[in-house]
């Protein structure tokens, strides 16, 4: 067996199944192209038997240079009394025209008698017969040995005997499946140590699923015992609670368990792929998620600042930027003094002598944290309103007047039109446009009247528009929070507004995002 | 040490340290008193010496009956140079007037050099003198361990001595904190172990972060080895990834490792626990969390959708119902005709026996998605949609038109109002509303011109408002998907509309809504 990590990637497959995605065959490729760049060893494209959309996937992916991985098809053993070169499924697999293909059986005698209402003998026969065949047609065939633990419980001999099958046929690899996601780390601990024992030779690969919320912890003890071959996905996407989240398992087998991979995997760019994957899945980020959440480096605490400040490790398990993440010091009402003098450190602006004004601000952000704004994720609006407070900001423009109208007829047809009066450099802009919606119409009236001033606005583009309904008790009439993230092509910025009004808040929101902007391009700061 | 698990929760003290959290003293009693109906043993409040709201709440909490809960106040050992009984920590501790005090102190040789700026053995002394001075005001002491795990890595020793002069000084438990969260779970079994070899009658605890993504295997596993008292919080809230989650904890404990609870723990309420705490954090619920999300039982392949139909176990490791959350079958463009069948039988509509008609909404459910919308939330558009499909569908009221206007002046006064055709049971009703926004404008007019022919849409509220941008790269014209979730205080149901103009979107969902809840009571469906 091979003494490094071996990475198979089933986001397209597995990953798909989650609640929520729905890849397209584009999806498919443009995510399998960022794996095969970052470096995992298998890709596992789709089920051509069961999903004409896959086979599309497998089409295209043909015709393409992958430099790091191998990709496969994914599919089961021939059903019961079809002969393997006769099964639609195993023929499916043939015509993907993969260099691998994996296929699933049964270990369980429960999913063998109730799932495909046959016999234990009969079984091994499906799985020599369809990876033999697999096998013999050229095929690199990876086994999945699906619920192999529940198996393992239920009837440890006969699930022993369903791998001693799969490996005689031809298959390179055995993969132990936790199916169900049930089975905790030191029990299943326990059956890969006996599994070893027994096969002391066979190459084995480990896929849990996080139905106990063990899935990552599963298989980084599987790799301590000597499992090389680790199958989940980027995010942790899939099915109920998903499988073994690839970011935390290879990031954790590199840094913490040293283990080298088999391609060279550019560990730091790990943020960005899990970032890149949830925007392809139209997926918001799991902030909270280890290594590469917004939040896996957040420090909140003003005990835990000071303290980093001096000495990263003190709360720190591993340094963000190996893993191309950064560290963020939050402000909030249980903040202290000592994240804002950091946070407006960070924006070059420095208050740390005038102590009143630091009070005054840590008062004003609580206050406004109390009415509904968040700064944790706007640091435009953060910063605007610091240097507001702080006297170092001259406003761009002024509001006078706006008014937004939309209209729905019968037919269906829909119109929506801002006519805005602001005040720029002491003229007065009276304009109007007509947009999607009424926020798109707002903004595009905001940038006609300020174009002709600040023509480097073109360059700033709305990359994320959030509404958080913050009472929902009060129905329609409660209060939103609008959260904008706003990008020039080379930063982004986030701001807010809240009002009882969506209009308002979005307003708020777009406002801070164009102060923002201007702020940084005309004062170079 | 006791054979039974004893949850100490600190949901409102560190949880509150997540991104996103900010608890109020009234969110922090609500919480502790559905904690303490749930059945946990031990709430921790809050940090009385670095945060004076928290003193509000020890001061209501103690005016109140608490039926399982023991209430604790969290500080640190006492500040180096200072007696203890001087220590305005330790005395904020004693003024919280709670039965329980938690404090942490150093077991790590670089946090006492470091971070304290001591020598190693005075630190032993703050630790002794702290837990004796509270033990000696008739306190339980519970002591963390801060940054046990890698204390004990880099210096064994000591660590355990740390742990012997917290215990020698009263206290009643001593919890082993993985701080930084970075430990892996074998590795942490094995010091737990080596702590157990050396101190076999020490009451041990565990604090775990999820940094290293294994914080809940880390729990389990300690509770494996003996370890009795278990720290975390609802839906693993907490600084940076979060502490343990609590929710799998309690299930895997009592459903996998079969090890009793010290009070009678109302299992079943567990997913209501976890929403509500959800809810009063306001935070969006994470839907794949294990055991309480409403994504962990919910299928979506039509192969095990087809199987648990016939056996639960097949692809479920835990009955649902056992912690109060239940199956769902989803529907999407992956879904087969089984999935669309089951969902039909679950709205008591039969059309089984129709193929044509079931192929018919599986092509037509793959259009709808195809331009944004999505039905795994929306099972009462879902349910609009498969009834106008099988012609069970009368509507109820149909638009004419429909015009929004906002208005906002120089001074900041803000308008909304929606003027509205519609035509009901034949009767053209044109009437206008005033709002706190436009959607609240168009929901009042509606309500308005519907209330004299359907009175009960009265108890019909708006629980949620959700909206998505479906392509961001076109910015504020790109398409919004609008999430609505209704209720009539009994039950409640998802609508959703898509359009580039969030007006209209909002106006499909509202009127599905509403659709959906008349079809249901007039029909008695």
């Amino acid at each position: 067996m091979s003494d490094r990590l071996i990475v198979y990637d089933t986001t397209l497959r597995d990953g798909g199944q989650s609640e929520g995605i729905s890849f397209s065959a584009d999806d498919k490729l443009k995510i399998a192209q960022r794996l095969d760049a970052f470096g995992v060893d298998y890709i596992e494209g789709g089920w051509p038997g069961s999903n004409p959309k896959d086979l599309e996937f497998f089409r295209r992916a043909a015709g393409l240079a992958w430099k790091n991985a191998r990709i496969a098809a994914f599919g089961s053993t021939r059903k019961v009394n079809v002969p393997a070169g006769e099964d639609p499924n195993l023929r499916a697999l043939l015509e993907a025209g993969t260099p691998v293909t994996t296929i699933f059986g049964k270990s369980w005698d429960l999913h063998v008698i109730e799932g495909l209402r046959t016999t234990l003998e009969e079984n091994l026969h499906l799985i020599r017969d369809s990876v033999a065949f697999l096998h013999d047609h050229g095929k690199e065939v990876i086994y999945d040995a699906e619920h192999f633990f529940d198996g393992y419980l239920a009837d440890p001999e006969y699930a022993l005997r369903t791998l001693a099958a799969a490996r005689e046929a031809g298959a390179a690899c055995i993969v132990l499946c936790d199916t169900n996601g049930g089975t905790l780390t030191l029990g299943l601990a326990g059956i890969i140590r006996a599994v070893r024992e027994r096969f002391p030779e066979m190459p084995l690969g480990l896929h849990a699923h996080n139905d106990g919320d063990v899935a990552v912890a599963n298989s980084l003890a599987a790799l301590e015992l000597g499992v090389r071959h680790i199958q989940g996905t980027i995010n942790g996407y899939g099915e109920r609670c998903g499988n073994a989240n690839l970011c935390s398992i290879i990031a954790g087998a590199l840094l913490k368990l040293e283990i080298p991979l088999a391609t060279a995997v550019a560990l730091h760019e790990l943020t960005g792929l899990s970032r890149y994957v949830s925007e392809i899945a139209n997926l918001p980020h799991r902030e909270e998620s280890p290594y590469v959440g917004n939040s896996a480096f957040a420090h909140k605490a003003g005990i835990h600042v000071s303290a980093i400040q001096r000495n990263r490790r003190t709360y720190e398990h591993v340094d963000p930027e190996r893993v191309g993440n950064h560290r963020r010091v939050l402000v909030s009402d249980q903040s202290g003094q000592s994240n804002i003098l950091y946070k407006a450190g960070e924006m070059g602006i420095d208050i740390t002598s005038d102590r009143a004004e630091v009070r005054r601000l840590v008062e004003q952000l609580k206050e406004m944290e109390h009415l509904g704004y968040q700064y944790e994720g706007a640091d435009g609006s953060l910063e605007v309103l610091i240097k507001k407070s702080a006297g170092l900001y001259t406003p761009y423009f002024s509001l006078e007047s706006a008014r937004v109208i939309v209209d729905k007829s019968e037919n269906g047809f829909l119109r929506a039109e801002a006519i805005l009066k602001i005040s720029v450099k002491g003229q007065i802009e009276h304009t109007a446009a007509e947009g999607h919606g009424p926020v798109d119409s707002l903004d595009r009236a905001l940038r006609k009247a300020l174009h002709p001033f600040y023509p480097g606005l073109e360059r700033v583009k709305l990359a994320d528009y959030k509404v958080r309904v913050l009472n929902s008790d009060l129905a329609t009439a409660a209060t939103v929070r609008v959260y904008i993230e706003s990008t020039d092509g080379r930063s982004s910025w986030g701001t807010v507004g809240v009002s009882e009004n969506i209009i308002e808040a979005s307003w708020q929101a777009l406002s801070d995002s164009i102060d923002y902007y201007l702020m940084r391009t005309i004062n170079g700061l």
